[in-house]
Order: C-alpha cells, then sequence, then structure tokens
C-alpha cells in the first residue's frame, strides 16, 4: 500500500452526501406512485441516498462506518433532502440537474468506495466491486423503499455498467502507478460521463437473450414456472 | 464517556425481543394479501421483528451482534413469535394490543440503539440515527419481506418521527447530565406515547407537495418519468 | 473450540460460489415478468447469488468478508453466471438440472455458514442461525431485485426448513463430538436431500391458520387493516 493511511476528505465526503441528498429528495418528489410519499418518506430517501453509499462501502469493508462518525454527514444529508423538496418545483423544468447530480454523485461514491478498498489492502476485483456496490446501493435501497423496480436491474439502465467501468478506470490507473487522488478524479469523471452519454443518447443493454429461443409458460403474476 | 461499559441487561433485551416477536406474529398472522403466509413465514416475520433492531444496531457500531452471543434471543424471539400466532385469534379483537406492543416494542429498540451507540462514543446525531434504525429496521425488513409497501414511507404512518422524537430526547436529557438508564425510560416512554396519540387520534403528516404545482406526467406503472 | 483456526478451503468456497452463480443467472434467465431483465440485470443475479451467502454470513458474524479478499470469488462467480446465461436454453428443458444445483449450493452455504459460526464460538442456536441465514439470504436479495414475491415466505416453498434442518443436523454431530468436516458433509446432503424430497414430492408447509377462524377486513391492496 503507498496510502497507508487514505483518507477521504471531509469535504469530498460531505460533497457526496450533499449531491446524494438533494438528488434523492428531487427524485422522491417527482413521484407519483399508488401512495404518495409524505413529507417524512422524500426526506428519507434523501438521508439513503447521501448516507447509503458511505455505509453499504463500510459495511463491506468491515470498518467502522466513518459516516456515523460526525454530527456533518446526517445534518448534511438532511439538510441536502430539505433543500430538495423545496427546489423541486424548480428543478422538475430542469430535468438535465436531476440527472447531472446523479452522475455525478454516483461517480463520487464510486471512487470513494474503490479507493478506500485499495487502500485497506483489498485486491483489485473486490476493491472495483465495493466501488459499483457504493456508487449503486443507495439507488437499490431507494428504490426498495419506494416499491418500485430496481433501476439497476432493468432494461435501459446502464446504472452499473457505468459504475463499473469508472471504478476499474479507477483501479487501473492507480495499478500503472499514479496517486489515488487522481486516479479517484479520473474514476469519477470516466462513471459520470458515460451516465451522462448514456442517458443523452439513449443507450441501453440489450435485452437479456436465451442462446436458443425458447418458449417459456410464465404464470400470470409473472414468475417463470422453474421451480426453485 | 460516563459509562464505560454500557451494557443492556438481559432481561431488558430478551423483553424487546419478546415483544417485537410476539407482535410480528400477530401482524403477519392477520396478513390476507395475494399470497398467504405458511407457518414458516409467519414465525419468519416474528423472528424478524424481535431480532431486527439489535441485529441492525450492531451491523451499524461495527461491534459483534450481542443477539447471536447467547442462545436466549432467538429462543425467546421463536418462542414469542409462536405464542403470537396461536394467540391471533384472541388478539384480532384486540387491535389495541398489537398496537401497543408495537408501540412499547420500537420504544424499546429505539432507546438500546442510541444508548448503545452514546456509550461507544458515537457523536449526538449519528446516535439518534442508529436509534431511529433500530426501532423502524425491523418494520421495514417485515414489509420488504412480506411483499407490501413499505410502512414508514407512506402518508399516515408517524413511525420514524415517533422514534426520532424518543431517541433525541434521550440524548437531550444525556447531554444534560442524567444517567444514562433514566435517559433511556425518558426516551422509551416518549417514543411509546406519540406512537399511541397517533394512532389514537388518528394524526399524520402533510402529503408531500412541491412548492410550486406542476403538472407530472406518470407512467402507469407509477414511476416518474424523471429518468435515473 | 476444538477448530481454532477453522479455515473453509478455497475450493469449496469457490464450489459454491460458482454453483449459486451458475443457478442464478439460469433462474433470471428464465424469467419473463412485466420487465425482462437484461444481460446485466441476469449476471447480477447470478453474482449475488454466488456472492451473497458468504457476505451475509460474514456480516453476521462481523468479520472480514472472506469474500473480498481475494479476486477468486467474483471471477468464479461473474463467470459462473456467464456459464448460466450461455446454457439457458439447454437447461431450460432440464429443469432438474436447476433444482439440483439449487439444493446443492444452499447446503454448501448453510454448512459453511454453520461450522463458521461454531469455530469462531458462537452458541449453537445463533450458529445455525446464522446457517440458515446464509442459505436463504442470496435468495431473498435476488427476489427483492427482480421485485417477485420473496419465495421462503410463502406457501410451498420448504425452504428455510430444508436449510434449518440440515444445520440443525450438523450442529448436532458436532456436539456429539464428530470433526467439523464431517459434521458439515453430514449438513450439505442432509439440506440438500430434504429440499429435494420436498421438490419431487410436491410437500408443503400447512398454510398459517389463526386458532380461531375470524373474518378479517382487508383493504384491496391486500394490506390487513390492522395499524401499525
Amino acid at each position: 500500500m503507498d496510502e497507508p493511511l487514505f483518507v477521504i476528505p471531509l469535504w469530498a465526503d460531505l460533497t457526496a452526501v450533499g449531491l446524494g441528498g438533494i438528488q434523492g429528495a428531487l427524485f422522491a418528489s417527482g413521484f407519483r406512485g399508488q401512495r404518495r410519499l409524505d413529507f417524512l418518506g422524500v426526506a428519507i430517501i434523501g438521508v439513503v441516498l447521501g448516507m447509503g453509499g458511505g455505509l453499504i462501502r463500510d459495511l463491506l469493508l468491515n470498518t467502522t462506518p466513518v459516516t456515523l462518525q460526525s454530527n456533518w454527514y446526517l445534518l448534511t444529508a438532511t439538510v441536502a433532502a430539505l433543500v430538495g423538496m423545496l427546489l423541486s418545483g424548480v428543478f422538475a423544468r430542469l430535468n438535465a440537474v436531476i440527472v447531472g447530480l446523479d452522475a455525478l454523485s454516483m461517480g463520487l461514491f464510486g471512487a470513494f468506495g474503490t479507493s478506500k478498498a485499495l487502500a485497506l489492502g483489498l485486491p483489485v476485483v473486490p476493491a472495483v466491486f465495493v466501488g459499483v456496490c457504493a456508487a449503486v446501493g443507495g439507488g437499490i435501497l431507494r428504490d426498495m423503499l419506494m416499491g418500485v423496480p430496481i433501476a439497476i436491474m432493468h432494461v435501459g439502465s446502464l446504472y452499473a455498467v457505468a459504475a463499473g467501468v469508472g471504478c476499474s478506470a479507477l483501479a487501473v490507473v492507480h495499478a500503472l502507478g499514479a496517486n489515488l487522488v487522481i486516479a479517484a478524479i479520473i474514476g469519477i469523471a470516466v462513471t459520470a460521463v458515460i451516465r451522462l452519454l448514456a442517458v443523452i443518447f439513449d443507450i441501453s443493454l440489450p435485452e437479456q437473450r436465451a442462446l436458443y429461443r425458447r418458449k417459456v409458460a410464465v404464470e400470470t403474476t409473472g414468475i417463470p414456472i422453474i421451480k426453485t
């Protein structure tokens, strides 16, 4: 390890938390499902997106969650969620803002996850895995809490791909000898750019098709008849 | 820290586990959704509500789960779940019992979470957060496993608010110099009373409304068209 | 503890990861719900089923996740998921293969979970609990991510029962003085055989019925009117 005492600077960490919090509240405010979210529900989603990435990272690394060692993380996430709620009317016309914040905060959480994992001595592959989980984990929690299909699982997402390529770029650049900070900046940029391009050009992965076409009888509930 | 060796007494911990287990099984027994739960499903929900709060607390604190260090926790949760199943016919007419058990066990899990976090040296804000997660976490897991909308996310719950105010009261009283045990008792009482009053008077939070009214086109699936 | 330095051999661990990965991808490939999974979604489910059991075990035991200490786990899970996707056309006609792989990988994850817990000094009951969580946890994550009802919660599963009896058999045989390796082999066999017999003979648990019959008014959404 060339960074034995790797610490993500507090301002950078809080930036990710704040962007996640605003974005989460904006997303949840726009939600008009069968059951509306109340104020608290929107705030919870904001806090989950602000705090989720760091908590998942530290759980996977079995380290004490750094987001719970200071009052600032939760205060930042909460204030950001409130700001997101207040501004949701304005930003609804600026969809680009939501997408941009999302791409950036995903890049930040992914880069912090992978670089902390590398600094703790994890091999490259699991370090990238931790970064991807940190980047997409908040969104998975959000979708579970809101009761909507998990975004990264379905056609048209390209969510996890952006995080995976960005975190891999970080790991490769670091393995080639670059400083972890520079590697992290490259990783953040790669993730955010891929994500933005995917949205702008509406790129998605091909739907999964079995190698051999076949008919699958499906229950009306949408569960395959394959027994498990 | 004025309580360097803070330990929740086993009898108090097992009381919370037992109340949670009974309440979970009562709730799950009353469930008549598209797909019924079998015996095992009801028992699982009971165990999840009995064990969930403590497990979530210890995961967030990165301490060895105390609920897995002794046979008593799981035995208590399982027996409580069975008792809940057997008594579900009786208690169905006594809805107040379910609500009362729920309010009390939520107060216990919240107070144990916040006081353990404070004893471990966490700052006030994350200590309250850990308590709230411990108080409402079991219910979130229950709703996810049962496939119903997450209760704390929707209009009319006031669930997390009760836990948040109770855990905050605990932290404030403790910060003012009170013994952690006394602070915990006050926290439990505050949470339980708020929760009961909310049910009795049918209080709920105002639905989240955007600052500026606007029309949002929504897919039939209920997911906003905001791309993420 | 008679096995102070208990370590699951890498080849055995990777076998469980690989079987889980193949089985997960086969299952997800057969899925034809409202929203199809894309390539990535199928791969994610494979990785979740390959990695989930070990991660859940190590989270509950508060030990550093062994699956993230080497590149091999994720590489094995990913390759296995790809193999599962490629072979899904062939195996669709061989439902028995999916069920068999599932029974075997469940047995492996359960046995590794319980034996690691025993080796770390946990009492018998929580050790069995950790094994059951490791055995069924991957499937729960799968169902949550795919947005289908959680399999172990519903009539006809007998899923958790197989894991519970197998892990209990392991613990009993070990308590009687047998070597942990032999106990683990017995536990794996018991879990797999019960699971296979349950599928072959279509055995299920009786539906949960309240001791006293009663009418429960149910909302159209399927949520009981019991307030929580």
